[in-house]
C-alpha cells in the first residue's frame, strides 16, 4: 500500500531508526566540513572557501548491477566505489555521501556486512555518511557523493570530458578487462582456474576508485572520464565532448589486460580477440582514461608514481573524429563500438 | 544478470542517453550556481561565498510510497516535493537536485508525464536538475536535493530539530490529515463524496512543500521539522532532539483538519476521534511544525503573511518530556504515538 515517506521501515526485527542508529550513525570528525550529519531533516556542509563541489549519483539494482549472492561487504564497498570513481574522474577530493537503501527485509547479518564494507571504504577516503533514507522494497542502493575541488584564482580546476586536444596522449590507469572476465565465468561463457577467477572476481566486486590519481592530475590532464562501461565507450565520451578523435596502439591496449593469458579458446590457447574485447568494452573497470599533452609526460609519470597508480600511454588524440585501432602494421582500423554488442 | 554500472538502460525503445537527452536535459540558467549539469562524470556547484549547503535524500518505491496507477506527472511533482519539504524544514533555498531512476520499461508516455510534473515544480523553485542515473529495475525514484543557507557572521542559520525551548509556542503550517483521508478512501476504510475525495487526493499526490515559509522563519523559529510521518511523530523528533515536551490544545489541533466534516462514522456523523487521528498521525502532509518564543508571535505572523502560508499556533513547549493533548477541560492527557498504530 502507498504510505508515508518514511514511516514504514523494511520488514524484519529492526525499525528504521534502529537500523540507522545501529549500522550507519557515527560521530563526525572534528574540523569536518560536514556540520550536521544523519538525524535532522537535512545534512549541512560548509564547503571550503574558494572551492567548488562535484556531485554524482549512482543507483545499483539487484540482478542488474550485482548478483543476489554477492558478499554484502563487497557490495557495500562497490556501491560507494562506483561513486568515488566519478569524483576521481573530476579530480575531486571526497567529502561526504548520502545513502538511500530499499531492502526487502532488514536482516542484521546482511546489514552488518554491507555497512562494514561501505564504511571501511568511506573511512579510507575521509568521505562521511551525512544522511539518507531507508525503506522496504526491492533491493536498491542509491548513493550521492560530494567532493571538493579548490578553485585556482577563481577558476575551476575540475577535470572534464571536454578538454582533449589533437596531439594529446591518451592514458589509462591500472588494468582493464578483469571484471568482465569474472562476469563471463559467472555466465559460464569461459572457464579459468580458481585462483585466476578469485583475482578477477575481486576486481568485479571490489573495484578500486582512482581517487588520489584523479586529484594528482588536476592541472595536468586536459580531459578525463572513469571507465565504467568499457574503454571504447568512455573514451568515446571524451572524444564526442571534445570534438576530436583518437588512434590507439593495439600493442599497448592489450598490455592493459589485468589477468594475463586468459581467456583461452576451445583449444586452450590465449584468445587475443576476446581479450581485446574485454579490455576495450568489458565494463565495470572503474579505472580512469585521460588525456594530456606530450610536454606533460613527465608530470603524468610523477602523478602516477606519487599516487602509486600504474598508468599506461595507449594512443593519441587526432583531429579526425572517431576511434581507431592500429596494430603496428598498415593503416589504423576504425573501432566500431557496436562490434562488441554481442556482449551486451 | 549483473552488469556494468550504466551500460544497460531500461528495456524499451529509448536508450539511456536518449532518455536523458529527451526528458531531463535543459540549458543551465545564466548566473546559476550550477556550473556544470547533466553530461559529465560529476555536476559542479559553486556555492555562494559565506553560505552552507543543506542536503537531503528520499527514495520512493512503487506500491509503498505511491500507487502504480498514480498520474506520472503528479508522481514527478511529489518525488521532488518531499525533498524540497526537507529543505524547507531547514530554511534552505533550493539550488539543485540529482535524480536516480530505476524503471521496468522506458515508456515515453510515462516519462513525458513524470518529467513534466518534476520539471514544473523544479522550475517553480529555481531548483536545477544537475545529474543522476537511469537503470532498468523495479520502479524506484531517488532524489537528492541541495539548498543554500546564508551564514550570519559565519554562524549557521539552519533551522534544526534541536532548538526548541520551554515556553516556546508550537506552530503548524497549512492543513493536516487530507492526504490520510484520501489514502483511507483508496483503502476502502472510509467513503466521501467525489469532490471531497478529489481535493484530498491532490494533497496526497501533489503536496506543497513550504519552501518560502521555511526561509522566512530563519532567525525566528527555534526548531522546525517537516511533517511527513504525522504531526505527533515529527513533533516528537523536535521534542526528543531538544530534550523538552509539549502540550497541544485539542481545540486548535482539530482546526488543522483540511477537509472539514469528514471522515464520518457509520451513522453519517462527523467522526471526531478518527479526524483527530488523521491530523495527529496521518502522514504525507509535508507541512512544517516549528517552535518560536512568545515574543516572536508577530514575526511568525509576518512570515506567514509574506509567504501566503496559513500558520496556526497549537500548543506550548514544556520542560516535562512527552507529548500531551489538552481538550480545555481537566488536566492534559498523555498522547501515546502508539495509539495510532492500527493505521500503520
Amino acid at each position: 500500500m502507498p504510505h508515508h515517506k518514511s514511516a514504514q521501515p523494511p520488514r524484519g526485527s529492526l525499525g528504521e531508526f534502529e537500523l540507522i542508529q545501529r549500522f550507519f550513525t557515527h560521530p563526525l570528525k572534528t574540523g569536518s566540513r560536514v556540520r550536521l550529519g544523519v538525524g535532522d531533516d537535512c545534512a549541512l556542509i560548509q564547503p571550503s572557501p574558494g572551492s567548488e563541489l562535484a556531485i554524482s549519483s549512482d543507483m545499483l539494482v539487484e540482478g542488474r548491477h550485482f548478483l543476489s549472492t554477492v558478499d554484502p561487504a563487497r557490495l557495500g564497498h562497490k556501491a560507494l566505489a562506483v561513486n568515488l570513481s566519478d569524483l576521481a574522474a573530476c579530480g575531486a577530493q571526497p567529502l561526504g555521501f548520502t545513502l538511500a537503501l530499499a531492502l526487502p527485509r532488514a536482516e542484521a547479518t546482511w546489514l552488518n556486512g554491507f555497512s562494514k564494507g561501505l564504511m571501511a571504504l568511506a573511512k579510507a577516503h575521509d568521505c562521511e555518511l551525512i544522511g539518507g533514507d531507508t525503506t522496504q522494497g526491492p533491493l536498491n542502493i542509491c548513493i550521492t557523493v560530494f567532493g571538493e575541488i579548490p578553485l585556482n584564482n577563481g577558476r575551476s580546476q575540475a577535470l572534464l570530458r571536454s578538454g582533449a586536444q589533437p596531439g594529446d596522449d591518451v592514458y589509462v590507469s591500472g588494468t582493464l578487462g578483469d571484471a568482465r572476465l569474472a562476469l563471463e565465468v559467472f555466465r559460464g561463457s569461459v572457464q579459468v582456474p580458481a585462483p585466476i577467477f578469485e583475482a578477477a572476481r575481486v576486481r568485479l566486486e571490489q573495484p578500486t576508485p582512482r581517487v588520489a590519481l584523479g586529484q594528482a592530475l588536476r592541472g595536468i590532464a586536459t580531459a578525463a572520464c572513469d571507465i565504467s562501461d568499457g574503454l571504447s565507450g568512455d573514451l568515446g565520451h571524451i572524444l564526442e565532448r571534445s570534438g576530436v578523435g583518437a588512434t590507439l596502439d593495439a600493442r599497448q591496449v592489450i598490455q592493459l589486460l589485468g589477468v594475463k593469458r586468459y581467456p583461452v579458446n576451445a583449444r586452450g590457447a590465449f584468445d587475443l580477440e576476446r581479450a581485446l574485447s574485454y579490455v576495450l568494452a568489458g565494463g565495470d573497470d572503474y579505472e580512469l582514461v585521460f588525456t594530456a599533452p606530450p610536454q606533460a609526460t613527465e608530470a603524468v609519470t610523477a602523478a602516477a608514481l606519487a599516487t602509486e597508480t600504474p598508468v599506461l600511454k595507449i594512443g593519441t588524440i587526432d583531429t579526425e573524429p572517431g576511434l581507431r585501432l592500429w596494430d603496428g602494421d598498415g593503416p589504423p582500423k576504425p573501432l566500431n563500438p557496436t562490434a562488441f554488442d554481442h556482449f551486451k
